[in-house]
């Protein structure tokens, strides 16, 4: 097994859906990739946090095993994040985004992060999505995520990351914006085209999509809930749980070489589905840090045996 | 073998679509039910159309075999609907509906029709449904689709035919409007509960759901589709395909006996994938009546690849 490095943001989120309202609760593309991943490998933090984060939403990250030596912290306030979703579960509504210690984030990587084998790049500022990449010595397989707010500043830096990773999670609006396409099949395939080796096109209720040139297409579909609470941090969850099993994939001495197969990829699909399942059931971490190995068996098999012919 | 016996509407359709439009063109749930369930076992057609009805039109069905003794022909005008797709290519909206023919009519079977097995009530008034099926003597696997006009005005009779059918099929806003609930996945259960032994959800370019109270759910991913012309007729390409394919499993003197198992409707769930893929690809029935058994086997491989883990 190889440690799997994230950066992004650690934050507080306040979020209002259709089920209720969560007020300043532990959010960030960082907490939840790392979270998740971490049921299945070693993980690496890189962020930063304001001096009011609290200890005990650092212990849920300690608490599995997650290094923190990566995360900076400094005076001031953690980054906020405030939104809505509304009958349309699977967008969500930005209210308000205040940056706070986030403004002045510079990436550096302890020294013993910088031999990490799989790479996460959450959605921050491409400028320094390429930041951090520029400090891993030799990555095995690179991952990006981003949204439609880099999308519309930053397109061309976006781009010069998309050329440098082995594969992009967007979602479907993100994917037909990015690349001017209505349909979303079309769009996929011209992001392929822009760099990447890989793309996941995230569905929400209706599953993901991956998809390579050589390969073609790999559809899963998502687990049925019946009662989704709060999507944040879905997306998040499902790269965590992705990147955590191809991870353990590797393991020995030279296992950390082989870029992950086709067939791999179909599984780690599978990993962040069920990952990502769990997120969405409640607000905040809270569903999400309750998944254990026990729960994760129960839920892939369910999966396996939904999409199975 | 064993003959599947389908009642619809025969219509001319008048449709625009992002992609174009078409006038008056051939439509109908009969018709598109019948050239894709063709493709795999003899199909007998219950409907009526006018004196308008043309030669060329009717020799569509006959190409293919489908027996048309059921088909009546009244002096007046033929069905025609008046629809459009907006962005969102995944909901009909209806402009016109002119019964014309179809308002007086009074379906009955010819004798030879009776011992039909498989039977599909494609989207009519829930009383003609009933009338329908009442004069089947033993069918062995008897499905129906529907529409918001009569949910919404003959719910009670719409109930009254689920609750001799075995199968269901409804779109996404269907099963919610069906049943109250804003979540799909309660809204399957809810329609299950009301009588059928399976429910299948058309999702569009998402796929199809397919659940029973037994076992449980599969979901199939729709075929991906780069340029989506018109999305009429997909769903009854899909239900054709489905009782198409269970029909051909039933070969030999007993073989009309046994009900589907839970694996030939997985299959027969991918048949019809197969072909409202191909319905959508161009105005009325012209991609769909292209579909021959070669390229049906091609694209089932496709759909598998996409879909095995």
């Amino acid at each position: 097994m190889s440690e799997v490095l994230v950066v992004g943001s650690l934050a507080y989120d306040s979020v209002v859906t259709p089920s209720g309202r969560a007020e300043r609760s532990l959010g960030g593309s960082a907490n939840y990739f790392s979270v998740s991943s971490s049921l299945f490998s070693k993980v690496r933090v890189v962020g930063v946090v304001g001096s009011d984060y609290s200890d005990s939403d650092r212990e849920i990250l300690k608490a599995r095993g997650v290094d923190l030596s990566g995360m900076q912290v400094v005076p001031g306030k953690t980054f906020h994040w405030e939104g809505t979703y509304e009958k349309d579960l699977n967008e969500a509504v930005t209210l308000k985004t205040e940056l706070n210690v986030f403004a002045n984030f510079n990436p550096e990587l302890p020294t013993n992060y910088k031999n990490s084998k799989f790479v996460f790049l959450a959605n921050i500022d491409p400028v320094l999505q390429l930041q951090v990449l520029s400090q891993i010595e030799k990555p095995l397989f690179v991952g990006m995520d981003s949204m439609n707010f880099w999308i519309m500043s930053k397109k061309q830096d976006l781009i010069n990351v998309m050329k440098k990773v082995d594969i992009v999670f967007v979602n479907e609006t993100e994917a037909k914006m990015l690349t001017d396409e209505k349909n979303v099949i079309k769009a996929i395939k011209k992001v392929a085209s822009l760099g990447p080796k890989y793309v996941v096109v995230k569905r929400g209720e209706y599953g993901s999509t991956l998809y390579s040139k050589t390969d073609g297409f790999f559809q899963c579909s998502s687990l049925p809930v019946e009662s989704v609470v709060d999507p944040t941090g879905a997306g998040d969850s499902f790269a965590g749980g992705f990147f955590g099993y191809l991870s353990s994939q590797r393991v020995g001495v030279n296992a950390t070489e082989g870029a992950p197969s086709w067939r791999e990829l179909k599984q780690a699909v599978l990993a962040g589905t069920v990952m990502s399942s769990q997120t969405i059931q409640d607000f905040s971490l809270k569903a999400l840090a309750k998944v254990d190995k026990p729960l994760y068996q129960k839920l892939s098999q369910e999966l396996e045996a939904i999409i199975s012919i």
